[in-house]
C-alpha cells in the first residue's frame, strides 16, 4: 500500500511522522515521484499540477489536503471515477472556528474603533450592545461552517446561516438559495464568508451583496479570495456600507504589496492563515478513511465534483 | 420603600426605567438628593464621595454598580453595620467573558505581529499551535474569573486558575497563595488579571511577577489599573519578557496623553470598556435581592469589607 504525498515543502516531514505512526504498512511516497506508478493507491495532496494524477493507473482516492477543493476541481484532467475527498478533521475545524469567533467578536466589541482610537490618542466608550442583539449570518453550512454557526450561537448572538440547499440547524436561522440570499443578508450586521469556491460562488460578495447588507455592516471574508469582487469590496469599505473587514485570503496570493487593503484603516488583515490542516490529526482522518475503504465501506466526505464541494 | 441611584450621567434614565419596571412600588431618587435622609433604605452606588452614605440612618443595603467595590472599600467613613453587596448580573458577566475570549484569541492567534506584517506590507504565515498547548492563567477565581476559566477550557485550551483562597473547579488547574503563584505563573503562556483591587493585590503585576512567566507571555490586564506597575510593564514589553499587553485598565483613567501605552507596538489599549454592567439585566439582580431581604432572608454577594472583596 503506498499514498502519494504531495504537501507544502515546510510541512512535509510532520506529514511523514504522523502518517506513519497511524499506519506503519502504508509506504508514503514525496512529489515528486519517479517510482513504479502503478504502485500508488491513494493521493494526499495539495495543487498538483494539471493532469498529473492521471499517471497512476491505481490510484483509488485523491485526498485533498485542504478543505477547499477547488484546486483539484479547476484540473480538467483529474482521473476519471477515482473519488476525491475533502479534509475534515479536528484541528482545523477548531481552527476555523476559533478564527471566526475572534473576528466576530472583535468586530463586536468595536475594536478597529478602538484601535484608531488609540492611534489618535481618544480616549472614549463605544456604547456597547448585547450579543443577543447582534446578528451574524454566515454563508455556507459545511462541516466548518455549521461548526463556527454553533458556537456563535452558544455565545448568544443571533445567527442566521445561509447554503445552496436548505439546511436546518437547531438555534440557527436557515436560508437557501438565490430567494434566501436578500433577507439573509438584510438580517446580517455581521457576514461571514465559508463557501466552497465554485463557479456559482465565485464573485458572490460584490457591490449588490454588499448594498443588501445593514448600513455599517462587517465582513469576514475566510473562503476564498474569489469569493470577493475586491474593487466593489474597496468602494462599499470607502463609503462606509461596509463598516470593516477581516479578510484572509485574496484574489492573489502573496497579496501584491500595491493592493490599497495593506493600508485600509478598515481592514484587518492576514496571510490566508485562518485554518490550517494540523498533520497529527489529519492523517488520522485519512487513514481511518483509507481503512474503511480497504474495508469494502463507503469513504466518508467524498466531493461531489458535479457542483464543485 | 426608596432607592437612592448613583450612577454616570449617561445611564441615569436607563437605570430608572430599568428599576421602575423590576419594581413599581419602589421610588428611584438621583443623586444629589434633598428630601428626607430618612426615606432611604437602600444604595445603588458608582463612586460616591467620602462619608457621604452615613447621612441615611435607615440605609439597609448598599449596592455596587460594578463588579469591583474598591470604590467603596476605600472609604474610611462607610455607615456601620450596613451590608456592600457586589453586582452580579448576567450582562457584566457575559461582557467580560467575550472580552476575555476575545483577548486570549488575539494574542493566541498572534493578531499583535500579523496587525505590525500588515503595517510593514509583509506576508508571512506564523506556524500557529493549537489551543491545547497554549497555556493560559487567570487571576482571580470569582464570578468573573471563574466564568472566563470555563469558557477558555470549552475552546480546548489549558487553562489554569490563581486565587487567595483554596478553589477547586472542574478541568480548570488551581493554584492558591503566595506559595502558588510562581509554579502558577510559570505555566502562563497568556496572563488574565480580573483579581478585585484590596491592599494584598495593589500592584501584583510587577517586575517580579513578569519575570516568572514564560517569556514572551502576554498579559490581559482587565481588573484594576493600580494592579500594575506601570514602569514594570512597560520595561518588561521593552525587554520581550512580556510578549504583548491587552491593557483596558490604567492608575489614571483616563489615561494621560504622554503614557507611553498610546503608541507601544506591543499594547493593545481600551477605555476601560472590557464590560460594564446592563441596567435591564442588573436592576432585576438587585430587586430580586432587595425582596429576598423584605422576606427576612440573606442578601446574596455581600462583600467581607475585612479582606477588601
Amino acid at each position: 500500500m503506498a499514498l502519494l504525498l504531495k504537501s507544502d515543502i515546510e510541512r512535509g516531514d510532520a506529514w511523514q511522522r504522523a502518517l506513519r505512526a497511524c499506519e506503519p504498512d502504508m509506504t508514503v511516497h514525496d512529489w515528486p515521484y519517479d517510482g513504479d506508478p502503478a504502485e500508488i493507491e491513494f493521493a494526499l495532496v495539495w495543487g498538483p499540477p494539471r493532469g498529473a494524477l492521471r499517471d497512476f493507473p491505481n490510484l483509488k482516492a485523491i485526498f485533498s489536503i485542504g478543505a477547499g477543493i477547488d484546486h483539484l476541481a479547476s484540473d480538467p484532467e483529474l482521473p476519471d471515477g477515482v473519488p476525491v475527498v475533502r479534509m475534515v478533521e479536528p484541528g482545523l475545524t477548531a481552527g476555523m472556528t476559533e478564527f471566526v469567533i475572534l473576528s466576530v467578536l472583535t468586530h463586536h466589541r468595536f475594536m478597529l474603533d478602538y484601535a484608531i482610537q488609540q492611534r489618535d490618542k481618544v480616549w472614549r466608550e463605544i456604547p456597547q450592545i448585547a450579543a443577543a442583539q447582534r446578528t451574524v449570518g454566515i454563508m455556507g453550512l459545511g462541516v466548518l461552517g455549521s461548526e463556527a454557526a454553533d458556537k456563535l450561537a452558544a455565545f448568544g448572538f443571533d445567527v442566521a446561516g445561509w447554503s445552496r440547499s436548505p439546511k436546518e440547524r437547531p438555534g440557527i436561522a436557515t436560508f437557501h438559495g438565490d430567494a434566501g440570499l436578500a433577507p439573509f443578508l438584510a438580517r446580517s450586521a455581521i457576514l461571514i464568508c465559508l463557501l466552497p469556491l465554485t463557479p456559482e460562488t465565485q464573485g458572490i460578495l460584490n457591490a449588490r451583496t454588499f448594498a443588501a447588507l445593514p448600513r455599517g455592516a462587517a465582513l469576514i471574508s475566510i473562503g476564498r479570495g474569489a469569493h470577493v469582487v475586491e474593487a466593489d469590496l474597496l468602494a462599499a469599505l470607502d463609503s462606509g456600507q461596509i463598516g470593516g473587514a477581516s479578510l484572509d485570503v485574496f484574489r492573489d496570493e502573496p497579496l501584491p504589496s500595491e493592493s490599497p487593503f495593506w493600508t485600509h484603516p478598515r481592514v484587518i488583515m492576514t496571510p490566508h492563515v485562518a485554518s490550517m490542516t494540523i498533520p497529527d490529526s489529519a492523517a488520522e482522518a485519512v487513514v481511518a478513511n483509507i481503512r474503511r475503504l480497504r474495508a469494502g465501506q463507503p469513504l466518508e466526505h467524498v466531493v461531489d465534483l458535479g457542483r464543485g464541494y
